[in-house]
């Protein structure tokens, strides 16, 4: 797998949360990130970094997941970061414990979160658009589109961390054409990306209570990159009438650096989109996104990477306020660890569509790549990197990367 | 709540496994049932009773969920419930120990299960037809329905355990009619139940691995009543094209026995229905079914039952090991505890049909019950029982009830 640099991505305005280990901290645990250096956080704890935040127990920097300290509230969870910025802006590396940090390269990142359920949304009008137009022959959209997010759930066990190879999964799909189609079994023939901003849930909101839209930001922990893979052919035949199931739920990758929600704050901005009136409970009268660019590149072994797509996320139709609102709304709980996703982001211009289905047309138009072959869908061995930073390049506050690689069906 | 005696279910044959407290076993705990004596299964433990079953931890009877128990090798399951009913069958109750049992009466019954996953199916052939019939004025059936269970994942953190009050969800439907139909938001005018079997992952299934369906029996733990309740009028808005989501997602109610694999299995039976050939993956060419009795019956205070429908999980079109198999086939893993459900229980007749949607067609033609009055969905207050034995009414395994009323929208 290549590892590009993306230490520009994590200065110290991120101070993200992962879950690592490494040789001489073997034991799974809670990290940040400042540059390429990464640092475990139970031992800034341990050294007292912390110990003016009440009520703080450091034994929730040595959980092999980020739930513990997803479910603390807010304010505890903003103390620490703003107290490891501090301490860095202070002093530096030099600042915090001998041997409590690493270079990332000496470091294994681990899926960050244990998600009870995962929940993927359809945001982007123009995705629906596309996907309308290329797989239906429809320009009918869904009809609740522009009252609510549409959504489904999605396995939450399948959700891998980047750098998870990805096997091409078996299913039904048709062979032929027109009314000399058929249905057989075996590896996708179509296999695709999608790219996908998605959120985590820190604090929980209980069974019948839901919350607005307005009131959500403080149930979000922080987001990741997801790379929401789809095999269009399996997809085409199991979906009627109940939506997607095994042509999704092969593997779902997502990056392992959760970026928080008071790290992208600054990066809000209005979205682009003008949205029709809603049900209260949904209404976001200031239509809050954030500017996040996300791209995508095609990789093989030994090939310049292609860029293939690039979205930015306050182009979508629906904001992550309102994908939380509608997730409570007929009366059922979000738990701490929770993953909601926005669907494919997608604009209007042709690169800057978030999945191959869209990219090519169907499979009509195929890409090329920088080695000159051809994709409609993705092939044995082909790796999709996914990035995203906040606001302009420079921004300091970036996602880093969520990889995967496609292996043959055995 | 009624809570009639449900004891004849719960013969020595059964032994299902269930989490309760009472006022003397105030910390909550797996528990057995025979007749209306529920035993605290960690009380047998700790006199000795499983000593020889090498490798049992006892402490896995002092749990809240029985996923720890249910994960065990399906010999320890087998060994701990066969030593209960050797005991019960040489010295009836007084064979356990002194405070071990006490009358379901004293009983608090809790979650059985702490699910992860939630995938429901559409196994029934009636229902796919009826459903399709009356909401799509169609006779198509979903063009994969004969290779495979259509499926989709519910949301697991809003299954709760029988006696659980449902509150009438909000979500957007249609008012009007044809052309001037429009959508309006507010507590849903089509509430409705659906009756399932559900069933628990015992021994995980790792991600990549698959099962075929003459395989995968192992993996089963037990089987529980669900109600699956359904919004319909706010389901018909949000399906097209990614399935249920809120039209479901706000409650589904479980049993709370689980019936082991082990307990059902004098019940196994050639499935009804002939089916066509399949992939190697999920063909079983014993089409194995259990004979399982399920009846619904609404209640409203003070008013006797009416029985709305009777149907037999035999007649499914698709059994439950080829639902373990299609779940893993496109390679994602199974986690103890995960829950696989049937879909709605349907057969040919008029009265066994497993929803409301299905008997009153659509709301067309209201089910009467005892007292006189109309349904043609549920009411506020309702009350919804659904019950199932195995094989004949006297076979003294059954599954108890699954009971939950509609409480109005706040």
């Amino acid at each position: 797998m290549p590892a590009p640099d993306f230490s520009e991505h994590f200065s110290v305005q991120n101070i993200p949360f992962g879950i690592a280990s490494s040789a001489s901290h073997n034991q799974v645990q809670v990290v940040t990130r400042i540059g390429n250096a990464v640092v475990f956080v139970f031992d800034l704890a341990a050294s007292g970094l912390f110990s003016e935040i009440d009520g703080l127990d450091s034994s929730v920097f040595k959980r092999s997941s980020l739930n513990e300290f997803a479910s603390y509230p807010k304010w505890m969870r903003v103390a620490v970061r703003e107290t490891i910025q501090k301490s860095f802006e202070a002093k530096g590396l030099s600042g915090f414990p001998p041997g409590s940090t690493e270079d990332i390269s000496a470091i294994t990142l681990h899926l960050p979160i244990q998600p009870g359920d995962f929940i993927d949304y359809s945001c982007s009008l123009e995705h629906v658009r596309n996907a309308g137009r290329i797989v239906a022959k429809s320009d009918r959209l869904p009809p609740g589109f522009f009252n609510f997010p549409i959504g489904y759930h999605g396995r939450a066990s399948s959700i891998y961390v980047s750098g998870t190879d990805i096997e091409r999964p078996r299913g039904h799909y048709y062979s032929g054409n027109g009314t000399g189609k058929y249905l057989v079994y075996g590896p996708s023939q179509a296999l695709d990306y999608e790219v996908e901003l998605a959120m985590i849930v820190g604090s929980p909101i209980e069974a019948g209570v839901g919350v607005t839209a307005v009131d959500a930001d403080k149930h979000i922990f922080g987001f990741v990159i997801m790379n929401d893979w789809s095999a269009r052919d399996i997809q085409s035949v199991e979906m009627p009438p109940l939506g997607p199931f095994n042509g999704k739920s092969f593997g779902t990758s997502i990056s392992p650096w959760v970026i928080t929600q008071e790290a992208l704050e600054p990066f809000m901005v209005k979205s682009k989109n003008k949205t029709l009136p809603t049900a209260e409970y949904i209404a976001d009268p200031d239509n809050c996104s954030y500017s996040i660019q996300m791209q995508v590149e095609l990789l093989t072994d030994g090939v310049a990477p292609t860029i293939i797509g690039t979205s930015n996320v306050s182009s979508l139709y629906w904001n992550v306020r309102q994908m939380v609102a509608h997730a409570v709304s007929s009366g059922s709980p979000l738990r701490t660890g929770d993953i909601l996703a926005t669907g494919t982001v997608s604009e209007p211009g042709r690169g800057e569509r978030g999945c191959l289905l869209e990219t090519t047309e169907g499979g009509l138009e195929p890409v090329i790549l920088t080695d000159g072959t051809c994709r409609k869908y993705l092939e044995d061995l082909d790796i999709v990197r996914m990035t995203a930073i906040a606001g302009e390049p420079s921004s300091g506050v970036g996602f880093g990367a969520c990889l995967g690689r496609v292996l043959p069906s055995r």
